[in-house]
């Protein structure tokens, strides 16, 4: 499981040089192992600090709460990926995370004589570098690698497009939840609870939730988290998901409606679905991120409506938003195996707007849409 | 908001000659300033290591990504706490959150001179620690000051029982709902959405939600997530809630039958509701955590029951699980504004279950319960 992300990163690695290494990003070990905690009420407060990935010479091992090890979605030993837990909370001694993850980490670590260490400083608390320096000597020469694996990770594996089809398979269940829920006196949260329950209980299982649930008035109705405000006659409201299985994410927008639309809501609307048809259709190997946002910022811009002030779209995987962006200064080529949200949408602060996304897999030729969510007008 | 914290804080640091420090820790961050973004969705992607305090001789300023700060809920300046963000997510240039942070942070760190500072090294990345010694000087003394403001946190201000109140409050309403959703056919995840809607409906925004719901013939009945498990006749349901609202944590437990309940069942459930009542006969100022914890034990195993392996109670506050800790090891002593749960059970792995909880405030005399939920037999 994950095989080829390791040996991307092993490849990586050996061609800069590097023998060893500690992966402390959080999506850095999910990428890497496929361990996929839980993450709704935040991190865990016995862990004593992050999952660790130690790298030596092609191996790596995962160094985890033991508790956790059981949630670890995904996550299998392997020849090249082993794993190493240690004790959370217990009831006969203190709590002493990092203690504990300190010893575990000493487990793995090699004998003393290795020089040079790469890690992901960004995360890596100074404790643990602590430990590093006190079992491998305090010379140690210690090499940042943050965001080395940002470019690995932009081409998904037939394994990781399984994982994002069982996410974009939720974001559907809950988008025919919201259309059904979304009705005159129904509020914001209401819609919200609604989509939830019917995402939740077709996997079986909790699963997290985003983005986004506003209705029309809000001053910023791009974005935001539902609210005690009630949809009323003539209201749009926007409807932004992400699920979160097996530690990979989904992302999907539509734009619903109350009662009947208006007359502008419709031209909007229509508009909005041209704009991701041909979004879309710039969609192959070899297109440049840049030139997709820009085309499609112009396809919204030329037909009289306010440019969205947002992306054009972004990678998904192990993160929500990823790399290629579809922003005006990213010079990503998109390949193959690239997984892409398209969203674009037009908004008039306090009044109304629309957005409209899909994802997309880059095709040898082209794009294969993903979610399968209905946006049309009702 | 959050004065107290900060003074005790202030009064500590004092009288250990600590001058100038850095605060990583996200509960040490959220008790201090009241600062609680969203968690439901992990770690925000944008902000390159965690939201920090930094403390100057009895100043502290709350440094945090810019799109969060609208989240802080609760947080605002003092004139001892005050705010600097820094850019998160934009279009126009690429991602960089790491050196966005640092360079907030930079605007905050006194000119060099500065001899030495502490530090919550279990947090704070080393990325941060080069940007202080940058700033300050290779030379600086760098100590590490964990865990020192979890004692502090143990007497609640009448603030933050103000704000678990209101998590109290919704966790009745999560179980006013479980006990009617608990029906024979209906299965562990359909009850834990009704039990999240109805929170979520009442608080009118999301909230994030733990802990149990498991059906009595789960190998592991103690906790666990909802599953796609069938309720049936004659089981129990154990039903174990935390929500986070401002910040703050709740707790609770009931346990619920589908069905009538068995003799067995109803015994178990009596000796229970009379185990609860006795633990909160033992809170009041001066009584030590793992006495009670051991009259409770004794309590429950005098009844011819198998005695619960886990605590018999803990604190709640920034977090669901915090000193003191009624546990078999905890010598610490309950005072006056103490927040603590108490949850006697007992579990007959693979066929039932059942255990009752309920959140007391330490006062004068004695205790007041701050759940309100009806634990009683149908």
């Amino acid at each position: 499981m994950h095989v080829e992300q390791r040996q991307q990163t092993h490849a990586k690695f050996k061609s800069a040089g590097i023998s060893h290494a500690l992966l402390a990003n959080e999506q850095s070990v999910r990428w890497l192992t496929g361990y996929a905690p839980p993450m709704q009420l935040g991190t865990n407060l016995f862990s004593g600090g992050p999952a660790l990935v130690w790298y030596e010479d092609g191996h790596f091992t995962l160094v985890v709460l033991d508790g956790m090890a059981g949630y670890a979605a995904g996550f299998e030993a392997q020849p090249d990926c082993t794993l190493v837990t240690y004790p959370g909370y217990t009831i006969q001694q203190p709590i002493a995370g990092a203690d504990r993850l300190s010893d575990a980490l000493h487990q793995v670590l090699p004998p003393s004589g290795v020089k040079r260490i790469a890690v992901e400083q960004n995360a890596l608390p100074l404790r643990i570098v602590h430990e590093l320096r006190q079992a491998l000597g305090t010379a140690l020469d210690i090499a940042a690698i943050d965001g080395w694996l940002e470019p690995l990770r932009m081409v998904k594996s037939a394994e990781e497009i399984a994982k994002l089809r069982a996410n974009f398979a939720l974001t559907d269940i809950g988008h025919a939840a919201a259309r059904t829920a979304t009705q005159v006196g129904q509020r914001e949260i209401d819609v919200w609870t609604a989509i939830h329950s019917a995402i939740q209980q077709s996997a079986g299982q909790r699963v997290p939730l985003g983005n986004d649930c506003v209705v029309g008035y809000r001053e910023n109705n791009i974005g935001g988290w539902p609210l005690d405000l009630e949809i009323r006659t003539g209201d749009s409201l926007i409807v932004d998901l992400s699920t979160i299985l097996h530690g990979y994410w989904s992302d999907s927008c539509a734009t619903y409606y109350a009662s009947d639309p208006t007359a502008a809501q419709i031209k909007r609307h229509k508009m909005l679905e041209e704009a991701l048809d041909f979004a879309i259709s710039l969609v192959k190997p070899g297109a440049v991120a840049r030139e997709i946002d820009k085309q499609v910022r112009n396809f919204v811009g030329d037909r009289g409506y306010a440019v969205y002030p947002h992306h054009t779209g972004h990678g998904v995987g192990v993160t929500g938003h990823e790399a290629p962006r579809i922003v005006p200064y990213c010079e990503d080529v998109l390949a193959e195996g690239m997984v892409i949200m398209l969203e674009p949408g037009t908004y008039e602060p306090g009044v109304g707007g629309a957005r409209l996304e899909d994802a997309v897999l880059v095709t040898a030729d082209g794009a294969e849409i993903l979610t399968k969510h209905d946006k049309r007008l009702p």
